[in-house]
This record gives structure tokens, C-alpha cells and sequence, in this order.
């Protein structure tokens, strides 16, 4: 029986590679450089020399390795083709199949949001549930849903991408998407960096804001302190996600709600601000989800990778 | 091999039967009263002598019947439970298993929305797909999403409860739901009237509407026919339902989305108001989502209750 299971997760300048064990237990990690020259093309067979590397400094045959799990910064459906990744220079096509004729393993693949998602549910923050919304406050806002234990991906690979529902009608700036008053304008690490800017470029509130850099976490740092002008950009950044959670609960009825990336370093105030506006607008049949802090950190990726798998 | 298969649609006041042969041909279709003293204890022992005449009627063996699908208005769970349906005085109990036990036949229940979203799915407006969002425009406002041909309950039942998506902070009025600024307080029969009184209780603008009855059918009348005040009324009814449809979207990225319930008999007018509004503000990946209308009319819930037994 299969001892082993790859989990490997592609970003826009190192993949991220561990092994586990099948129950879960990360055994070792490493990373290799993303070269994207040549439109990605050396990305997956990069991929697959390290593996095969790997398994031979530890001994591994093909029979111990379940198999190989890979998030890609872009959306894929449940076939395992990739639709695009513009980051990485990708395409079209099957990031499962082309793996598998260069490892002659078995080979899941899937968004990496999505399947970060997939490993807060296995051994993260939202370890014991099956019915999952995660949210990863970042550069940018990333979703992911599980239902019943399996990645939502959608009918083209564009399922959980809360960061684009529309939450304020009347924005002027343009997010990275195209469109106006996206949630990631708002909730991400740069949205809450941005808000905060505005506020203190519109007043003269005195802040300790405005005696060193402005960023997500000087910010939370700030609200902890009883700074008022942060506290209302957290606010701000609070009404949104608890309304955009709100809607998505509506939708997916998730038992749990788990809030990871960069902002969540700030610990459980990153939810307090969330959590009355998600109470306050949400259908009382979702008025009980569960709130949790990620827990895996860069690591939810090669996890959910290994998860991704072994659930196929 | 079986033969047929009957579908039960329970509502407040009738409930609705039909049997089908496997393939969603509907052979016959007839309606009991909904016999709702003593909580509701006669309803499922009514249903199940019905169905026993109309097989005695057809000379229908067990073996010829693949199975009883049955719709419920209340949240049904992934093992066929309500978890409460308070317009039949119903608490939580097992539909299936007690139907089963009356029948002597495969039994399988969900709730009366997501049921008719499979039933449009799988002879109506959305026919050919398999990831459909169904929004019933109604005396309020009901969803059903399908994902993959299957529904989606949720982790209690309350999955696709779009019309309790907060859509307005600026609203007064209570929901039904006992929330302010659901969707449902301005998209269904039932607040498009209310949103069409306060416009014209707010003004003195011309409109035929001051002429006669208000409702849905008269407001989308009054549109047709180029009334300035109607049109104001459609607007506000599209940008609501657009705006949450957009967000629906960016989290489970259907292919296409079904309009149905008694506002839908205006006909393409009803999606002629909403696509801007989603166009404008939904995830570019979800851009491309068709709009169709509901085909199968009160007939949906028998359908999709007789396709959920065949596709257990």
C-alpha cells in the first residue's frame, strides 16, 4: 500500500514541494524557482525532477507514492486542466496529464485557493468540517469552498472567487479584475492599506498611523492600541467581509468559515470586525457557522496539493 | 426494470403528484388537499394512499416503480430529514425513511425550491445543464442551485436561500425573515408591488398604474407599455436581483441561471432589467453565464422531485 503523497504548490516565483505521509503528517518540504521563461514551459518538468529526485535519495518506489496533488495560481476545472494562468505564462491545458506522463504517478490538480482551502479542512484551522468557505486576506482576497469535503471549482474553474463580489456600488477606483467596489478592495492586505490611506489623506485625526509605514498590520496593531482612526478602517474592512461572508452563506450554507493569509496574523480581531455584520445580515439558517483563524499558513497549499490526491 | 417514477410537490394548501416514465415523460399528474390538523400527521399517510390507488388504478407492480420523489417546504438534509416546516406544522423527522415505511418503495426528499431548480434542469428552461442556479419569482423570492446534476442542500438545508441575500442597508421594512434589505423584499411579485406603492405614494408622476391593480403582472404590463414610473420599478427589481445574482456567480460559477415563478410569465423583459446590473459587476470568469426562463410552470416540483429518486 502507498506510504507517501506529494503536495505541490506553484507561485509566481518559488514552488513550494513536501511529502506526507497518507495520513497527513508533513514529513519534509522544500522549494524550487518558478522559471517562467518560454511561456512556463520548464515549471511542470522542473516539478517532476525534483520529485523524482526526492524519491530516489529516500529510497521511494513508484508503488509507495500515492500520488501527486498541484495547485496552479489559476483557474482549473475538475478534469485538471488548467484554463489559464496568466502569472505563470500557462495556457490551456492538462496540468493532470502532462504530470503524469513525466512522473508515471497518479495526478490531481486544482486552483490554489481552492485547494489551500482543501488543507485548512484536512489538518488547518477548519480540521473536522467538510463544508468549508475559506477566505485568504492577502495581496489580494482568495477563496476557496469545499462542499463535502470536495473543491467547489465551478463550471469553468471560477467558483470561490469571493474577492470579485461586488460590495460597494459606489467606488471609483478600479480593482485588478476590471470591475468597481470588489470586495478585495476593501478586505485584502493592499484594501485595507488602501482605506487607510484615504481616510488619513481626508483628515487631520491625529493616528500613530501617521508616524511610520501604513500597512495591514501596523493597522491591526493600531486598532489593538485604541487608535480611532484605525478602528474605523477596520470597520470598513469588517462591513464588507461580514456582508460578503453574509451572501455567501446564503448561497452555500458552510458550517464554518475559516479566515487565513497575511491579515489573519493579527489573530481573532481580524474576525471580531466580521463577525456582527455577518450576524446582523445573514439568513438564520447560517446564523450558527462557525468562525475559525487558519492555521497552516504558506503551508495550506502543499497540504490541500497532497488532500487533493488522496480524496480523488 | 422499472418503469416510472413518482414525483410529490407539498405545498401549504394541495399537494401535487405525478408519475413519469424514466425517461421525464409526465403520464399523469392529479392534486390531494394538504391536510395540515394534528401537525401535519396526515400528509405523508395521504400522499402514500394516493400513490397506492393510482398503482392498483395502473396495474402498477413495486417492480415497476424506480421510486417516490418528494418536495418539502422547509430545509431538507443531504439523508432526506426536514429540519422543520412551519407551514405544515412539521418539526424534524426523516421524510424519507417514513415514507418509505408507507410505500415499500426507494424514497428520496429535498426542499421544494432546490427541487424545482432540478426539475427546470431536467425537462424545463435549463435543460442541458448541469450547474444551474433557479431563482423563483414568486410571493417571495426562492433558489435552488444545482451543482454537477445534483442539488446543493448544504450543511443544514439552507443552501440557495438567495432570497435572504442582503442586498439594501438602507431598508426599514422587516422581511419576512425578520432581516432588513433581502433581495426578496424587492425582486418577488410581492416587493416589486410594495417598491411600485412607495413610488407612487411618493410622487405625483402620471402612470396607467394609478388606474388599476398593482401587481407584478400590471407593473411588467405597464413596462411593456412604456410607462416612465413602471420602468423606475423594474429598475430598482434588476439591480437587486442582478447585483445578487452577480455575487452567486463569483461563488459557484454556474452555467446558467434560470428565472422562473409568476413575475418570469412577463417573459424576457423580467431578464432584460437584471443583465446590465450582473454583466457590469460579476467576476469576468462568470460573464458569460446564460439566462433562461423556467419552462415547466407548477409542474417544475413534481419533475425535479421524480428525476431526484431516479438520480440517487
Amino acid at each position: 500500500m502507498a506510504k507517501y503523497v506529494f503536495g505541490v504548490d506553484i507561485g509566481g516565483t518559488t514552488v513550494k514541494i513536501g511529502y506526507f505521509d497518507t495520513e497527513g503528517t508533513l514529513i519534509e518540504k522544500w522549494e524550487i524557482p518558478t522559471v517562467k521563461d518560454n511561456n512556463g514551459a520548464k515549471i511542470l518538468p522542473d516539478v517532476a525532477e525534483s520529485i523524482k529526485a526526492k524519491m530516489a535519495e529516500k529510497n521511494m518506489a513508484k508503488e509507495d507514492v500515492e500520488g501527486v496533488g498541484i495547485g496552479v495560481p489559476g483557474p482549473v476545472d475538475d478534469d485538471g486542466n488548467v484554463l489559464k494562468a496568466a502569472n505563470l505564462g500557462w495556457g490551456v491545458f492538462s496540468v493532470k496529464n502532462t504530470m503524469e506522463d513525466l512522473l508515471g504517478l497518479k495526478v490531481s490538480a486544482g486552483n490554489d485557493a481552492n485547494v489551500a482551502a482543501l488543507g485548512e479542512m484536512w489538518k488547518g484551522g477548519a480540521e473536522g468540517y467538510s463544508n468549508v468557505v475559506m477566505v485568504t486576506l492577502g495581496t489580494g482576497v482568495g477563496g476557496g469552498i469545499i462542499l463535502k469535503g470536495k473543491i467547489l471549482n465551478g463550471s469553468n474553474g471560477s467558483a470561490g472567487e469571493i474577492g470579485h463580489i461586488h460590495v460597494n456600488d459606489d467606488e471609483e477606483d478600479v480593482c485588478g479584475c476590471g470591475n468597481k467596489g470588489c470586495l478585495e478592495q476593501y478586505s485584502s492586505a493592499t484594501g485595507i492599506t488602501r482605506i487607510a490611506n484615504k481616510i488619513l489623506n481626508s483628515s487631520d485625526e491625529k493616528s500613530v498611523l501617521r508616524d511610520g509605514d501604513v500597512n495591514a498590520k501596523t493597522i491591526f496593531d493600531a486598532v489593538k492600541a485604541g487608535d480611532a482612526l484605525a478602528d474605523k478602517v477596520a470597520k470598513v474592512y469588517g462591513k464588507y467581509l461580514g456582508d460578503a461572508l453574509a451572501c455567501i452563506s446564503a448561497v452555500v450554507n458552510p458550517e464554518v468559515i475559516c479566515v487565513g493569509g497575511g491579515v489573519s496574523k493579527a489573530g481573532e480581531v481580524v474576525l471580531d470586525y466580521v463577525k456582527p455584520h455577518y450576524v446582523k445580515n445573514v439568513f438564520h439558517g447560517s446564523r450558527d457557522t462557525a468562525f475559525v483563524l487558519a492555521k497552516l499558513g504558506n503551508d495550506a497549499g502543499i497540504y490541500g496539493a497532497a488532500k487533493l490526491v488522496i480524496g480523488d
